[in-house]
């Protein structure tokens, strides 16, 4: 067992100082200096053990505390928001709770160094229940320059910016979050709006169009369907095609951008920024009315069912 | 059992609109205008069932709500932040967690409402583990305006905002963050340092001193004790003084201020802004050294035990 201020003192020293910091963590909050001219973007997640993860071999701390971080810069990138610092709250389980709080951290810590987030506190509890980690992402945007939902319009191709489907045979512990790409096309392309694929393909595309109060037409033979997909389809029983796991398995976190039908075209031609797998493919078009289609091939639209992680008070947001 | 959208739908319906928020509640992050020119204070606490509340008859959800922002907000007072936003990260257990949620919602949305707090957006969760809700709040502070646990100075004299002791008999859950409070010091008097009482009155200036490398010298006779701590005493069984609850049993979430002498003496003079039990009393002077002190009438100093919510890997920080 580590008493409380050691474990505290360690965690502290472990956290790299920032010159964006005028308060660092360890004290009652921290103090930022937000950049001048811009708006603070704010968004939380909370994975909880046996929801979101299961600790094991092939997922440690260290894999946790990535992914904690990781969906939060998802978020800021599908505001187009540049990622800027993180406060983190823990629950840790008693048992080898101080291994698991370091690991935590080590994960975080290393994700953070990578994008250029500055690490201001956290809250670390122990209880007797699993491990919940709760991490809330602060970036920035220039006024007026966030993307959101309900910016669609009647024309706007949807461009995702990577394969999706199949991310449960490990992609969900390795995040890529398009924090970069979302930068690049930001800074040089009219996207109307975006929302990251946490909950699925088809589920967070419906939901941009229903916040646009509009519908989209996917092109079902253009979707980007992961090697990972390709290969839960081949297991035993698996029973779903290797479309349907890139429309609905969801945790790919992706981006989906509604832009105008020249910068949508212009965007995958040039494709800024690259990396990790990321490939920009135009998916659909924005239509009146509400829901998802299927295109045909005979310029038929036949209602997409819409598949994604929906459960009762499940509910990602924000 | 509610539906995820139907349960979001209300939860977002509830949520007031704030001119702060360029971007409100319900996109994948929110976007803040920061007031020009402040810094951006954050801070974050987790609270969990069993451990920091037993949900019951004398703690309905709501009481959970509100304190999981009151803490919060007395982080902030801590530093001499206004309050400017909050997010909210919840893992409900599955039975009754529409009721819970629900609860905890108006909770925080009273207290935010009363304290100017722009409810910024969250992450609604359920599983079969207990409740924990989790609270990022954002404040904001003008350069270099921040109190800090640090600045303590050898002379500065203690005050703390208000009694101590006997929190858990139910004010734990009525918690009044001294944000006014802090904010009508901060406009008129110069503090060298502060820190707010979550843990304990002694735990939390012993932490004060340790991060301004100097010791303190407590009045014991000057402690000012709440009644609860009085009435705890008298309980069968509890087998410690009123004073003994006054500095060791934490979520009084009081200030604890180091100020020069005649700053501190002007302060308890003319005592602004006062409401809800606050009192300004003089506790304590600053000297070298390290530790806790009781000072004796004849001017001899006894080491003074620490106590306060301490165990192992339970660590409030941040």
């Amino acid at each position: 067992m580590t008493s409380e201020a050691e474990f505290v003192a360690a965690l502290l020293a472990s956290i790299p100082s920032d010159p964006r910091l005028e308060v660092p963590a360890g004290d009652d909050a921290a103090v930022l200096r937000p950049p001048a001219g811009r708006r603070t973007v704010v968004t939380v997640d909370m994975l909880m053990e046996g929801v979101d993860f299961i600790l094991g071999h092939d997922c440690p701390p260290e894999a946790v505390g990535r992914k904690s971080l990781a969906v939060n810069l998802s978020d800021l990138a599908a505001m187009a928001a540049r990622p800027e610092a993180a406060v983190v709250a823990v629950a840790l389980p008693r048992q080898h709770g101080d291994t698991l709080g370091h690991g935590i951290q080590r994960g975080i810590a290393a994700l953070a160094a990578e994008f250029g987030v500055a690490l201001a506190g956290g809250d670390t509890n122990s209880w007797d229940g699993p491990l919940v980690v709760s991490v809330t992402a602060l970036g920035s945007v220039a006024p007026g320059a966030a993307w959101r939902r309900d910016g669609a319009k009647v024309g706007d191709l949807l461009v995702v910016t990577g394969p999706c489907g199949g991310s449960l045979l490990g992609r969900h512990l390795a995040v890529r979050p398009r924090c970069r790409e979302a930068a690049a096309i930001a800074a040089a392309y009219r996207v109307h709006a975006a929302i990251d694929v946490s909950d699925g393909l088809s589920l967070d595309t419906a939901r941009m169009m229903a916040s646009s109060g509009l519908a989209a037409v996917l092109d079902l033979a253009a979707i980007p369907i992961h090697a990972d997909a390709v290969r839960m389809a081949t297991l035993p029983g698996d029973g779903r095609s290797a479309l349907e796991h890139a429309l609905g398995d969801g945790e790919d976190f992706e981006l989906v951008l509604a832009l105008p039908p020249d910068e949508a075209r212009r965007l995958v031609v040039e494709s800024p920024s690259l990396a990790d797998g990321a490939a920009f493919t135009i998916i659909g078009e924005v239509v009146e009315g509400a829901g998802l289609f299927a295109g045909t091939a005979t310029g038929e639209r036949v209602p997409l069912e819409v598949r994604g992680f929906i459960h009762a008070l499940d509910t990602p947001n924000a």
